[in-house]
């Protein structure tokens, strides 16, 4: 029996998502509180977007198999369904900067990562007086954004394409992506950009911020970002900005019956895990 | 020379407003700051509202008296006017928990304390699952609020009342206040209530929040929060909710040729200080 499991999280407490020995990580923090809340053996997740260390998620999605019974029956009055039981004893073991939203049985052939159509992440940036509100997840900016002249720019990225520039090459395994949206808006001093593709490699996110930026500050020309994903090879050029920035806000699957057939298609095309 | 002074802090951090020997206030760390940024010896500052343990603000406002010439000359390119360059300078100095949004030359009558027309306050509770991200700001509440029974209960207690039910009494010191603004929004799970007034006394919108939860979730009928309000007297009833959901906004001041009687008019209503 599989289930889906919706998470949000702090990530500045957290190497990363995945499990690492000794190290604080959302996969090992959620682990431990699935063994202890379904009185299991360890339980082994995966999850949509593997986030690294310092980023946030309002949307994360995971999946993890479970034994038939494991939730136990239908508890006593305004518990609700069983998962919505297991989901709130989850709340009650995880400390506070990790909170499941929602656990839900999976439809047949979901699969939390190759099942999405696509993922969308948010990065925010702050180019006045920073708010010590939200300093944990907006990059504070000495200098002023211009917006436009960052949409200008994304719109020339978007499409499919080897996003090989932007990424940390991994053997075997393609850089090839389509960028579905990517885009930029101003509230205030507030500016979040909106980005979504089919998936994403390795820092690509923060690295496409970072040539964005370069161009909102007048260092580079609008036609810039472009012309370095056209090399398809690393540019030293572009940063890589802060992690704690960018938050995975949703992450989009196809309609029950395509779930399966979706997996099959991104396991082939994306190559070994 | 009056300096006019725009904070924001994360109260998470602090001791409360007020300078305390040994303790982390925003008092403390300010006038600090400005003695190390201006050269100066110990410098003492007002403020518009002396939040509490744990409270937040956006829109704090602050005075501080100043040696004529204090700010030294304009500086360079690019740096603005004196007051500009003290904003900055005290940002390099301040802690991130800590920011100054402007700093400029007070109109002559300008009190932050006692010139202000309004205080205006939020008090943030998510009645759903806590974002990670902004569970420093907003109120995990852990049963769902009926927002339009606040609404109703909210507007009994607007005008011109004695608040002493919701305030720590003060010798000497009337809890005479006309509330402008009790109102309170939804937004997904997120419930955003909107606190204005002339004035407040001690844990009065902690209390009034307190008293209005009670209606909201059916333990207390509309009509109780304003039958508390008649009585005058402190109600145990009444619980005092965390500073943590509170957020000082902003201050509200007159037009500048009526600063100074504003401030003549709050002192000698408000009492002794």
């Amino acid at each position: 029996m599989r289930l889906r499991i919706d998470l949000a999280y702090d990530g500045g407490g957290f190497h990363g998502w995945a499990a690492q020995p000794l190290l604080r990580t959302v996969q090992g923090e959620l682990e431990a509180a699935l063994a202890t809340v379904l009185r299991s053996s360890p339980l082994s997740t995966v999850c949509a977007g593997r986030t690294d260390t310092g980023v946030h998620a309002r949307g994360q999605v995971v999946h993890v198999d479970v034994a038939e019974g494991a939730l136990g029956p239908a508890a006593g009055r305004a518990e609700g369904s069983p998962e919505d039981a297991v989901a709130r004893r989850l709340n009650g073991v995880l400390p506070a900067d990790l909170r499941v939203r929602r656990v839900g049985l999976a439809a047949a052939g979901f699969d939390a990562r190759f099942s999405p159509l696509w993922r969308r992440y948010a990065y925010r940036i702050c180019d006045g007086v920073p708010d010590p509100l939200t300093r944990d997840h907006v990059l504070a900016w000495p200098r002023t954004l211009d917006v436009d002249a960052m949409n200008d720019a994304s719109a020339r990225l978007l499409g499919l394409h080897d996003f090989a520039s932007f990424c940390r090459r991994r053997e075997g395994a393609t850089t090839v992506r389509t960028l579905l949206e990517l885009g930029w808006a101003r509230q205030g001093d507030l500016v979040t950009g909106t980005v979504r593709a089919d998936a994403f490699c390795h820092h690509m996110v923060r690295s496409l911020v970072g040539c964005l930026v370069a161009v909102a500050e007048g260092r580079r020309p609008a036609g810039w970002p472009a012309q370095v994903l056209a090399a398809a090879v690393r540019d030293p050029a572009v940063t890589v900005l802060p992690p704690h920035g960018l938050t995975l806000e949703e992450v989009g699957y196809p309609p029950d019956d395509e779930l399966a057939g979706r997996a099959e298609q991104s396991r082939t095309r994306r190559g070994p895990a």
